[in-house]
């Protein structure tokens, strides 16, 4: 039987033996596993040295650009993977959510690098900090890559979302990565890996993977690696406790499996769509992956009056469940990882039943189409009621598979002490359709939660399901689940940069950033609107004006776009208002007026004005003052695919006396050439 | 001698008697210390009990006040702390750092409490994320106040800012502080907690004092707690190991001293203002706090041409520097904290001279004024030189006192690996004229630092040195510096909240999140600029329009505004434009007109349009489109020391078809009443 490889230091490495793994629903061997003869600090050292300065060699943009051109690719090559999910129990639909939501999660980063990101090799973090009244000393964050490796441990049961999840947003970071999964699914992630480095699509050393045990990986790390792990809760422990890890305050993330929570809504009674919402998704997530998810629901908790209906509902849904063969198409629910991690849930269930009982399936026995009930790791669905849900058990105990308990709960604050008593959890969902009852147990609970799901008739329809992590928002929760942070867009992309505060003069700071600040040289050469990107450069600038605002003017204005408010066309009542003191000019006028100064009308590369953005009126303006629009080039953000990229001007209009009657950004689109 | 009392379960306990503590200028007992009958676990049951609840009473914005009230009753008491700082070897100088940089962090959360958090309990962090094409399904992550304690363990040197740049950002979040000071100077911090506890400007519980070993603490932490610790290295690791701490992945934030570096640039000759600003800050920070400061200089990096210069430079100005009892005014620098402390340096020392030689100072020797140089903490500053930079001993052994050693490079690329050997430090600065150098020391050695500080003619006058961790500007560092991040302005109040994805429908997220979200309802009932903010609600809306934009409209506002741009001017040069096709309005005539579509002209209790943010043209308007603006309250922001608050309102200025022209925020300033 074939011994998977690991992808380390360039190169492909098969040891010669390793530990068998099996097929999930046959008991056959489907591979071996070791990493035997693997250099784990020439992987590491081969990662930072080749992979890191490939990497930083791009910008954000150009990262994520090779992420969607990956994503297309393993599109197109899923099938492989499918073909491989079926030995570890997945259904075909199970086997959706790992293989086309990891490829998800691609084009997700993909996106949002290049809209969330600016194109360029450094990341600024919040705005300009003012540090001193003469302006000569600003202060502001940056984020650049750490120069180290990602080292990400993953669990077994999503061997392809895992992977990819962890992959992206460490990949835009410009952060290579070592990927180690679980052995028991480890065959998948191997032809993941070899159908992205076969592709030669992300340059080489961003990339690695590590098959079979970690051995002394960890011993290598230094204070530039990160450790990202999704496992059990006490596998982390362990790593959050190593030497080195703890020596070199490497950053360490956990995503832990946790005894998530369900909340039914008091007004949700049998008959009302939110009643049937939510039995449907106890179900689905009872059965999904065989239950076998670190967000799958492990406590349903329920008004107390409703306790029996919901649980007569859920165990006549589940009684429809066809399980077995995940190659018969009937089949709904397929085999568990392996024959180990089926007794390690009756194990939990043991501890479970002290604290329930049964209302729905048998530990023991489970009927199954098309496979072996015995050779294969089936279980049944197994459903529970804790009468008493002060018990400790359902609040501590996880078994790791289509398992979940019902409790009951007497009041909002008894649901949310409830929710809270799981001491840390990845999600949990509410199914109510009264808003106020949503939003009470969504403030209270949310400081133990990572995510929180509010299923109602209005979002039913376009609900993903409270088991299903997105590439938008944030996977991971305090406490029992790991204290860690994946996803959520960018903020997974800044947990793999460091951020540094620079202090600066504003020239040494807008060449720090490449960004232009205020304060920092202007060039006043040719008009900026008349220069391409290719010409273009930050802090080139044009001063317009001055131009005179009349009474006539501002008369002229309110009758032309109906905007007679008081302030512009009442002398008397404009007098008394504290923040003019007289007739002032439209806001809206200052700001035609500048662009009426600043534009140059003939066609040239800046092709339209598509927005504007931080726009303060800091002084009214009065009959009679002169107003000087002053713009520069802020920042110019070229796209990897257009003729075209986005250019931000810092817009100054000023007075007479050179204060600033409004300052803001003009956001305009500028042809390349 | 009195002993040093604890503040805890609401209760001042003093023990009985207690290990003695000395004044470092005189040897003399100052006062003793002990934790003795002090119950831990009631401590902390009593922060999340009674502290917790009444902070989370008060918006982000009321205990933003809070911090205004107490900083100002702190200034006026500020000479009690000055007394009791000179006991710990002090100078006035040193004092002032300590307690007036202490209070000016507590006015600086104060502001950017109120200017940069919602006024309300719930913070949002990040935008709305559409999670499906219809709308009905949204995304957006609420942070909440943790439900446990921060216990916040401070070093000796700062006993007034250490626990006052702590308890800013937990109290503004919501979070009840457990202070522990470092024994050596305790009596300062005792005098600090007394002052606030006394004012009673603070909620009971919100504050407690522990002074003395922290005894079983730790061991009684929660999953909701969170610690924050500055001191050594060694110290930090021990903690993050704690089995409590890791087994509730509790969050530790560690600020450790690190082996922090100034570099000089090669443009800095003798002569240039850069070489002398480079010595005098060299001196500054190792003779301020007697060197005793996690940010001080310990590794001064210089071009290899200038080391013997900038050595001889340095060791005259230390030569000036006159050392003894901070009581004398003609004292620069003071004694150490204890003798024990002194004993440390020497140690360290004595691993330094391995790899360099002495410039300046005797480690054994020093003369004093008005001081018993042996009763005394006193030790001369010692300037170590390292001609070999690539012995281990200067950027791994830290000596915590007025030492530091200089060392040659010979390249840029030199001295960012210099500058990265510290393996992770505070901060670090860099002194030079020359804005490219800057640039790539900064952006090559920002992985490595928490804070980068470069020094030049241009930001000398302002600039507030290297050894000043700001408000503003996060303090911490990776790797050796812990890994941690305190300050930052608002990210330090955000490291003491849970982020929460939270998913539902627009009405559902909201009624959770207190803003308004599109798709949500919408109530179109009295003009919503007729309601003061007595009466005002988030999704109060005014539909108005249409009105038609003509071909006349587009010629007359180009002509009065001055904006000819061909787009809006010339047909033929507007139809080639790929993202127009012909003659378009301006988009400052969309947005005039749209106000005057929803104003109401009579005086009433909209004050102002202060601004206008996150504008984005969606769709061209041509000549003949009929544009309706929709107005919706969004957010309300009432002011709590003004007769008026901010409300910002949805804009979305749509055409006949249903598209929307432009989407963007509109601010205003609205009376209460």
């Amino acid at each position: 039987m074939a011994v998977l490889r690991s992808y380390v230091s360039g190169r492909w490495q098969r040891p010669d033996d390793g530990t068998p793994l099996h097929d999930a629903v046959t008991g056959a061997e489907v591979a071996r596993i070791s990493s035997a003869g693997v250099d784990m600090a020439a992987a590491l050292d081969h990662g930072r040295r080749v992979g890191g300065p490939a990497l930083r060699e791009l910008t954000f943009h150009q990262r994520a650009a090779l992420l969607k051109v990956l994503a297309s690719h393993l599109m197109e090559r899923k099938d492989e993977l499918y073909a491989l999910s079926a030995h570890t129990g997945a259904t075909r639909r199970d086997a959706q959510v790992d293989v086309d939501g990891g490829i998800g999660v691609l084009f997700a980063y993909s996106g949002k690098g290049r809209r969330e990101l600016p194109n360029a090799k450094v990341c600024l973090d919040g705005p300009v900090e003012p540090l001193g009244k003469g302006g000569t000393f600003v202060g502001r964050h940056i984020a650049t890559p750490l120069r180290g490796v990602a080292v990400q441990i993953n669990a077994f049961n999503f061997p392809v979302w895992g992977p990819l999840e962890k992959l992206a947003p460490a990949f835009v970071a410009g952060v290579p990565s070592l990927v180690k999964p679980a052995s028991q699914t480890a065959y998948v992630t191997e032809k993941l890996i070899e159908l992205i480095i076969d592709s030669a699509i992300l340059p080489e050393g961003s990339l690695q993977l590590l098959s079979g045990g970690a051995g002394d990986l960890l011993d290598h790390l230094t204070p530039q690696d990160l450790v990202s792990f999704t496992g059990s809760a006490s596998t982390a422990r362990r790593l959050r406790a190593h030497d080195t890890i703890v020596r070199h305050s490497v950053r360490f993330n956990a995503e832990a499996d946790s005894l998530n929570c369900s909340i039914l809504g008091p007004d949700a009674s049998p008959g009302t769509a939110e009643f049937d919402l939510f039995v449907k998704q106890l179900v689905t997530e009872m059965t999904v992956k065989a239950g076998q998810k670190c967000t799958a629901i492990r406590r349903a908790i329920v008004p107390a009056a409703l306790l029996h209906t919901v649980a007569e509902a859920t165990a006549e849904r589940l009684s429809t469940v066809t399980i077995g063969n995940p190659a018969n198409p009937d089949v709904r629910m397929g085999a568990l990882a392996s024959l180990e991690q089926r007794e390690e849930v009756r194990r939990s269930l043991k501890s479970l039943l002290a604290a329930g009982t049964l209302v729905f399936g048998d530990p023991e026995r489970v009927e199954v189409v098309d496979a072996d009930p015995e050779r294969g790791a089936f279980l049944s669905p197994v459903l529970l009621c804790a009468e008493d849900p002060d018990r400790a058990e359902p609040h501590e105990v996880e078994a790791f598979g289509p398992v979940s308990t019902l409790m009951p709960y007497t009041s909002t604050e008894h649901a949310v002490d409830l929710a809270a008593r799981g001491q840390g959890s990845l999600v949990g969902s509410v199914v109510t359709g009264d808003a106020d009852f949503a939003r009470d147990v969504v403030l209270g609970a949310a400081p133990w939660h990572g995510r929180l799901l509010v299923l109602d008739a209005d979002d039913a329809k376009e609900s993903t399901g409270h088991g299903s992590p997105l590439p938008a928002l944030v996977h991971g929760g305090p406490g029992r689940a790991g204290g860690g942070e994946e996803q959520g867009g960018i903020r997974a992309v800044l947990h793999h940069l460091q951020r540094t505060a620079v202090q600066a003069s504003p020239k040494v700071l807008a060449a720090v950033t490449g960004e232009w600040v205020a304060g920092a040289p202007r060039d006043l050469g040719t008009h900026p609107f008349r220069k391409s990107l290719a010409d273009l450069r930050v802090g080139d600038s044009v001063v317009a004006g001055p131009r005179v605002v009349t009474q006539a003017d501002i008369d002229h204005f309110a009758e032309f776009t109906g905007d007679t408010f008081y302030a512009h066309t009442d002398p008397e009542a404009a007098a008394a208002n504290e923040f003019f003191g007289g007739i002032v000019a439209h806001g809206y006028l200052v700001l035609s007026f500048a662009a009426g100064l600043f534009v140059s009308p003939e066609p040239g590369p800046v092709l339209a004005n598509y927005g504007l953005e931080n726009l303060r009126f800091l002084a009214p303006v009065y009959p009679g003052d002169e107003l000087t629009a002053t713009l520069t080039a802020k920042r110019i953000t070229p796209r990897e695919n257009a003729e075209y990229g986005e250019v931000r001007w810092d817009a100054d209009v000023t007075k007479q006396d050179g204060t600033s009657a409004a300052k803001y950004d003009v956001l305009t689109l500028v042809a390349k050439s």
